[in-house]
């Protein structure tokens, strides 16, 4: 695995992103931001499964003017997400917001950007340069192939910031295609050490959407590129913010409650090993602690994960034998197995 | 991302794994091998959904002995997982198996790998090294680091088969943990040109389970690695086959069926995009043809993101633009969202 690659850290209200701070998980609100209530709900609930920062859409004044409020009723920093009128990102920073995400695809006016990083620059606010592949400006594109293109509308944007005497900027460039999205984070991360906010955009429904946002991400977090990230899936933030973390969890590189280890089972299990996985993560569900724990149906592959688990089970006929830490435990009957895996975890500190 | 590794292609029945034959899918029955009927059954469908390679455990002789019925009422080519007793390895090329699986792990007696491989070899049976975590021996492992060990382990096995004049060889390394799979693959590709099964071991339950397989088969494709894949999830088979292919579409390797963008929603949308974007799924379930489909929810990403699909729709209030091959085709009322999209999509080739 690569060495995470050096960035000039940016703080979005007390959380900082880039140089040191672990990745930090990010997600966005689905309700109208108009509608403090639904939006403060649903960021709350987002920041107990752990989302460290949250975006809210902000399509016009009156969304603008909600994040006053929504402000003094959370507290995780807050962006907004700003698109066609510069106008929202002046009234956001006015009602308090910890950071913008602008896409230099649609506010394209350098008279209205420098607006903007006035106001951004004497509050620190950071602001993030969002590309998205499906919102880049076809007139200007020229005869650039697509990558070349989003970096390029990425690193224009960064050197007018930068001209503004402004630097507190994280870049993202995202598309649907993988190799797209990789390619483009690869090139401009040789270009630039601000932080890279990195995700799949538009992933789609779920299982697919998580698996295509886990390979993009996982391609890039183990090549050393990414400061924070988020999964972008056609389903409640919730699902965003769990794939977020199974994805960091697959890297070691955060802690995020229980990993569960279980085997795939096959012809020479001789024990409903699939309901007892289920049925062992169900408990664990309700678990904070970062524990391995292992579920294993036979004697090929069973004791070595088992071994290897905080407390795990390698299942024989009839019997299987529990391990905690490395050693076996006790040997016990198949009615047990399930409450003596309960009884080990509960056990641990 | 890094053109494909080389490789020396080798033939399990009539599929050709490595070289350049297209990356194989392949899965693991969860029956009781003995169980003739149950096991056709599974294989069938997993055949149905597109697996291509499928391999059963074999623990014991009346296992082995199955495999003369299973052959006869399969038309993909099957593979014996063989632990600890080489008997059963002979047993299994007797009824006609296309390939095996050997783990150095648990058949040590290099008398009894030979045995097995002057069969192999007089019949063109490929043989897959398969080194696990799980079942690494503990004795003879000295002081190297697990990668190492795994690499060496896998080494000593192909030197031992290329002794007895034998080289219709597959290696495969896997650990539950992904940077020690990514490292261990890496390892060998180096060392050898034999096609490579990669695969994430003891995964877990679908979702987790899922996002961890596709973090590291997804590097290691990324990185021009890997022949064939097997997702090793905690579930019915079917959903391995599943995420195989997801995680081969995700990085454009393999077709099969539709892909579907569509945006995560946000309080920008003026439409119910989520339940949009699951009825259009609902839909493609039964799509066999490799389009792509773009539900987008307003004007940011979305005229981009379906221009760029076979068939999308970017809604706005009330109202969405349907587009098809890069133009706008109509602008539909919401409610017939749902039946233009569909009918564009019927009167794709």
């Amino acid at each position: 695995m690569r060495k995470r690659r050096i960035s000039q850290p940016v703080h979005i209200g007390s959380v900082q992103v880039g140089g040191d701070a672990p990745i930090v998980v990010q997600s966005m609100t689905k309700t109208d931001t108009r509608d403090v209530r639904s939006t403060v709900n649903q960021i709350k609930e987002l920041q107990d499964l752990g989302c460290e920062i949250i975006r809210v859409a902000v399509p016009d004044q009156q969304a603008a003017d909600a994040i006053l409020q929504i402000k003094k009723k959370i507290s995780i920093p807050l962006i907004a997400d700003i698109h066609f009128d510069y106008r929202l990102a002046l009234a956001a920073m006015d009602n308090g917001v910890d950071g913008l995400r602008l896409n230099p695809g649609n506010i394209r006016n350098p008279d209205h950007i420098k607006k903007i990083v006035i106001v951004a620059r004497n509050r620190s606010i950071p602001i993030r340069i969002g590309v998205n592949f499906g919102s880049l400006p076809q007139d200007k594109r020229g005869k650039l192939p697509t990558v070349s293109y989003m970096v390029k509308l990425a690193m224009d944007q960064v050197r007018l910031l930068e001209s503004l005497d402004f630097n507190l900027i994280k870049i993202a460039l995202k598309a649907f295609d993988v190799p797209t999205t990789v390619a483009a984070y690869r090139s401009i991360a040789r270009r630039t050490s601000y932080p890279l906010h990195i995700g799949i955009t538009e992933a789609g429904l779920p299982v697919t959407g998580m698996i295509r946002s886990s390979v993009g991400i996982g391609i890039l977090l183990y090549d050393g590129i990414g400061d924070t990230i988020r999964v972008s899936l056609s389903s409640h933030p919730r699902d965003e913010v769990f794939a977020a973390y199974e994805i960091l969890k697959s890297l070691n590189l955060r802690e995020h409650g229980p990993v569960l280890v279980s085997c795939p089972s096959c012809g020479r299990s001789e024990t409903d090993i699939l309901g007892l996985a289920q049925t062992v993560s169900e408990y664990l569900q309700d678990i904070k602690k970062p524990i391995k724990v292992a579920v294993m149906g036979c004697v090929v592959n069973g004791p070595g994960e088992a071994r290897d688990a905080d407390v795990g089970i390698a299942c024989g006929k009839g019997r299987g034998a529990i391990f905690k830490k490395g050693k076996v435990v006790k040997t016990v009957e198949e009615n047990q197995f399930l409450q003596s895996i309960i009884q080990e975890i509960s056990s641990l500190p």
